[in-house]
């Protein structure tokens, strides 16, 4: 079945998957609502974590047409931007990442190489000024296309006593540590 | 452009959009890497977030393809995952929230209408069996296609001294409301 959310449409192109015997979907196709602005023109050399990126600010340009549903939006000091990460031109299982030099399970890091290139960052937002957000903390390339924005809630979205993995104990490397080639 | 991961190809089909003289892209096309499995069969009656889903079991089934991209992940205590909200079928820009009985803008709630139908939920990682995730804290209908997995990483994800807009007074309310048929 392909949902195309574009269209309000789907078509009914069922085959059996790897699942035997179960109907499942083979695609999912969103649309951009927006645009993400900032000062790096390149993925080399960018931080690799809002926590790497304090005080870097940036403009979300959301699509005039979605404007309308910003409002009350202000209210909030953080947001979830789900982004494209459409400068990721393959996807690998095994990478890696920035943070380490072993090779690690994809889905164990924020390496933007998973089999669909979402990108997910928490920035504070600063103003709204019509259909533009500003924003800080901003770990993204410019011109990113935006596909989703959510408000950040500390009691849904924080988490205590987590065991970081391999992250444990290089969590506060990514404050300094900027990107390179490897993910071109 | 159309990105279109799954073929590992774009087709060149550029358009003059709501950016004038900037090329932008007018599609992205996923592919669901796994299937989340719960006991909630329908939309209606769920908890609204995994706040309300404390001790809530559910399964995570990686597609075997996709399967070594698991690996190292067993030591994360909490996992993102990013999801197609496939049982909404529209969009709107102004919604009630189940927790409200305002309209409110799509993007300053967690309501799954935005024009693109993304979920997102943290989920507890209790365990790892080849290609199935046992979790926790599931607030996902079964069945719901999968697209990304990341690691919850506490110093990258957690955010202190938030505001919470119109939540604010309402995040405690999470633990105990359930769905109703609203976003159906």
């Amino acid at each position: 079945m392909i949902f195309d959310h574009e269209e309000a449409s789907y078509r009914r192109l069922f085959y059996y998957g790897s699942l035997v015997g179960e109907q499942i979907m083979d695609k999912v196709v969103f649309k951009p609502i927006g645009i993400i602005r900032s000062g790096f023109q390149d993925i080399e050399g960018m931080p690799i974590q809002p926590l790497g990126a304090q005080g870097v600010k940036g403009i979300v340009e959301v699509y005039p047409e979605y404007a309308k549903g910003l409002q009350d939006i202000e209210g909030y000091s953080h947001l979830i931007l789900i982004f494209h990460f459409h400068l990721s031109k393959s996807s690998d299982l095994l990478v890696k990442p920035f943070l380490d030099d072993k090779l690690r399970g994809v889905f164990s890091t924020r390496a933007p190489k998973g089999p669909n290139p979402i990108g997910f960052s928490v920035v504070k937002l600063l103003a709204v000024k019509d259909n533009r957000l500003e924003i800080e903390d901003v770990d993204i390339v410019d011109k990113t296309p935006l596909l989703d924005i959510k408000p950040f809630v500390s009691d849904f979205d924080n988490r205590y006593d987590t065991r970081n993995g391999w992250l444990s104990d290089k969590q506060l490397e990514a404050r300094i540590k900027k990107s390179d080639e490897r993910f071109r």
